[in-house]
């Protein structure tokens, strides 16, 4: 039966968003049905006319393996807390009304926390909603991972990679701050794929003096360099909000002024006098061609989605259970965030090979 | 309580070799034991005194990202069947007696198929041995994943991104032999991954009909090329072993002659007249830098690896159940393989994006 | 003063050929000038209406980083032997016609000897014409350097990188044959730079006794493996055309099938009993992402021919004479090829840090 | 003649530093000479007892691509000017008598402004000294380029390609610091490289409503981002030394902190109301592996120098003058520096696509 769904993405740039885009568009118009992308996030829905477009084979050619979207910008605008003329309002209905009008079977929207809780909220509503999580952070519990962390991860490694033999050659502490607000899977796999000597993250608050002691038994060994690895949701032991004002969009701090790279820089060169450089990589870490392993994940994901409209199921949100790609509702998955156990196995590996977490 | 450990590798070249190799001396040192290094596999423990060496942080200083093995070539020998003065010998007690002579609490064997059979005879000799799986394959049931099998897939992934450009500017079919003899794994995640229009394995016999169908279903819309993906494993519907003989060491065949890439070809040639070129990877897959999630899961195994021998876990295999490394009988681990199933939801998603497999 | 000018590519397909595109368009519309794209080579311009299309900005948005050509396919079509009806016709006035009644000011024609020897007749034709080099080769005398050789050197340094660890750790011979029927280029700085021990190249021919001499001196000292580059024109000391027949498209062979690699390769394994594999990389060498390098000289080499096109400089060819791009004349461009000197400077650094040619 | 020649290295780190002395170790070896590393620059000159090792094949094993320098940490002490027990002194007496002591016919340094001027001294001394020019910024006039820059040009280029996506999914204006604190061949040739709408330079003094209305022309034809590549010592017009305090080693500024990326961002954001971010390379252009025409030109220069000590040429620097590699007076070469020039047709080429200088 022949069917008309929509896909939207909402919020930062996430490597495989294409791919997703790309699967979704494929497998729809292979089951005949014909699909519409949604430019700008939900905002879209509300003028239809300009910025929802049906799609076809042309527009996700060649782009499996390029960055960004081509659904044109992220936008996290919320009906329903849309600001018009100034105010804020619930415009909600006009969103449902437009997917009436538009003669839709279905939304796929492809999202992190904020987008799938306003995808959550139309479900509620009573609009067939199915959401694809993308967050680069990997911070959600009902998914085992998720599109475009390995990617971060992966340049991320690739800054610490090249950072080495500088660190080296300079007889340097240099300190990468990574991503990571409340969760430390970047910096975590990150530091220990790059060789990281200290790995500092919001799960493990950390204390200078452990931090300043490695640094220094490393030195004393005749290993003049250190690479420490902070994510900037990392604090030291005690420190309340320190460290978390005065950042932007969605908190993510791309700024190293006054972020706590520098910080723990400032303190290592004051503790130790060593030479001490810091470092933000900021957005070159969520940037560029997903590594194949996103492309792949984002295929799946974009694929499941439309297996779930077909099937009629709503609602949920697909994610990954090893080996299978499942569906998890919705309502369950947006509550469940994931931080870094500090039992997990990385985190005993990381300790086992020497690396400090500063606690 | 101090101990003396030590660690081999057999088998074929294998991307994160040295970061497990790593990741067990320091974990070792780190624990106060002495750890050694066995040259050549078992054969190396049939004389000890030349190719058995102690380890020391220096040895594995910045080897994190190095491809190969420092405890150089790898081997096949087996002491069970040993080819000594022209005769097959069984001459495992010696392996067993320079073990004892040695003062070792543990064996750590790095290996595939062979390599973990052969440790499993000597664990059940009563060696306390543990096993790494190594088969870049992923061929493995016993754990969602084996290192090295992500930097395969790279690797032929970045070889279909490649080849995408030229296939498409001389209008051409592009075929790629890729590694999997029994198992179809690399060749389909690389497909998908890197956007191959059809892809045969080993597990889904193929008909020659349908894949020149697809092949000029796609000229027939205007896109004048084609990119298929061939396991070296995979077989025409029907045939039985005419693929398979004169295949180099462990089956795995690296040179194109004769090869099903090139027979595929061939058909491709002749049915479709279409100017048809044929390639094969070969060793260009398990070659190179390990990729990020290589080296994290080449830590997690080596320093898992010694968690149980200081638990003193002996006849197990190290294993991926995420989000943790596990222990898994060994014996039951080396049974065990692991295929494409047909309602892989990799298989399912490949399909609905127009990815044919040929049946 | 405005101007009409059009463009096309002929030939195959080379890194940075979208750069060059991209540069002229720019540059053109930036003057205010109507640019054409003319697909399928010369032959497009026989068939003005379907295949040459105006360009805008948006055609070349985001390809400066793109492999192959948004021009379509490459085409090898000579309009003074075009293949009519089963016959060959001189079509050029036709061409010449097309062009006038098109109205446009100048053609700029981006290929390799063959496209630009045409485009040299057409130039005497009094067409005003002017040539952009494309010879992944680099055997064009009167320019320093080509766009597109510096991705295929790095593509096959990768290439020879990733061979390293396995050849050791199999210690294998392993013979890589490069591209380069003519000159040696790409073989000998991908030679260099990826730490081949042999080096093989049209411009010195070579005695296999040597070649295996030096690999036996490798496996004497203990190091047991050996990297052998070939070019697809290199010959051993005496034969004449014994390698060079039954090759593809413009001589270029892209089969294993009876090439010299293959042939080098029987060779080592009967005289040294050596495991010796062999390798052709074939395609992968021309596709991909263009080097920083290449989109740098593409972009260059686009805006250097605008410039003449703007100064009435016709009949010309851009060339790179560092620091600068400039004109050289098209007559005399197509004539000198370039070759490896046996005294350049690349041979000699070669031979000092023992790399054999086998000579 | 059997001869006995030292190698040093002194100043920051560059990619290809291990392939130079892998090629001056390795030809000296191969002419039977005796080949001495000098750990951290001149002063392991004073103390050759620990700093002077002599070096073997073993030694420069698979470091081709390896970045940093196996010479451990680089040094900028000057002899001339030593700081000992508080004081400075000229102990250049030490170095030239520790210089017999060992036997030493020559010595190759290799290094930039620095390290060459005090090479110089000595050469004026009487020392057989030979040259090898270091300098990541491509600033010396005696040699087309230098090794080191085309990795820096391309890490640079790699992380704009990155931002790319983001800037434009994120509707941002992204301003990247990158290195050259005199000249602009860094930020140039990777502005032009990585897609950049605007590039500052130090040769072209900016003004920043010309850089401005750049950005906003693109954003009103609907392009809704930006890329500023601003050189570190970029400054704008009529400003004198406002940017260039507090800075690092050697000038080199490598805190984003009150920066001239910071302070341009500031000045769009302010007078374009746009989001705007920034981002210092720093340390990432100079890490990392050498490109494949890094190792070639590092190879090519090192086994020049072994040549020029092979013929007695000393006082002199190896310089690169397409084809050749070619010796030139150190004396004259140290004090030649090379800034782009603004007719250079990179320039012209960049200004034709559009992209503005800010001038």
């Amino acid at each position: 039966m022949s069917k008309k769904i929509a896909i939207l993405t909402g919020g930062g740039d996430c490597p495989g968003l294409n791919a997703v885009i790309r699967a979704v568009v494929k497998s729809s118009l292979r089951n005949g049905w014909q699909v519409y992308g949604v430019l700008q996030g939900f905002s879209g829905l509300l003028d239809p006319e300009n910025k929802v477009i049906e799609m076809n084979e042309e527009h996700v050619r060649g782009i499996l393996h390029i960055g960004g979207t081509i659904l044109g910008t992220t936008n996290r605008a919320n009906p329903f807390e849309y600001v018009e003329d100034g105010e804020k309002k619930d415009v909600s209905s006009r969103v449902k009304d437009n997917f009436a009008k538009l003669g839709l079977d279905a939304l796929i929207c492809i999202g992190g926390d904020g987008t799938l809780s306003i995808a959550n909220q139309f479900s509620q509503m009573g609009l067939p909603v199915i959401g694809i999580p993308k967050t680069i952070d990997n911070d959600l519990a009902s998914t085992v991972i998720t599109f475009g962390f390995d990617t971060a991860v992966n340049n991320a490694t690739d800054a610490l990679d090249k950072l080495h033999s500088t660190a080296e050659s300079h007889e340097r502490v240099i300190v990468v701050e990574l991503m990571g607000r409340y969760a430390g899977w970047i910096t975590l796999n990150a530091g220990v794929s790059g060789g990281a000597d200290v790995i500092l993250i919001p799960e493990i608050p950390f204390n200078m003096e452990y931090v300043c002691q490695k640094i220094e038994s490393r030195y004393n060994k005749g290993r003049k360099f250190a690479i420490v690895a902070v994510a900037e949701g990392a604090k030291p032991k005690g420190a309340s909000e320190l460290f978390s004002k005065g950042k932007g969009e969605e908190g993510r701090q791309e700024v190293v002024l006054g972020g706590i790279g520098e910080w723990v820089a400032n303190e290592i060169r004051q503790r130790t006098k060593r030479d001490t450089r810091t470092l933000t990589l900021g957005h070159l870490q969520r940037g560029g061609t997903p590594t194949t392993f996103d492309r792949l994940l984002s295929t799946r994901f974009g694929a499941a989605a439309v297996r779930m409209v077909k099937d009629g199921q709503f609602g949920i949100m697909v994610a990954l259970a090893p080996p299978n790609v499942v569906a998890v509702p919705l309502e369950e998955a947006i509550k469940n965030s994931k931080q870094v156990p500090h039992d997990s196995d990385v985190v005993l590996s990381a300790r086992q090979i020497g690396i400090s977490f500063g606690d």
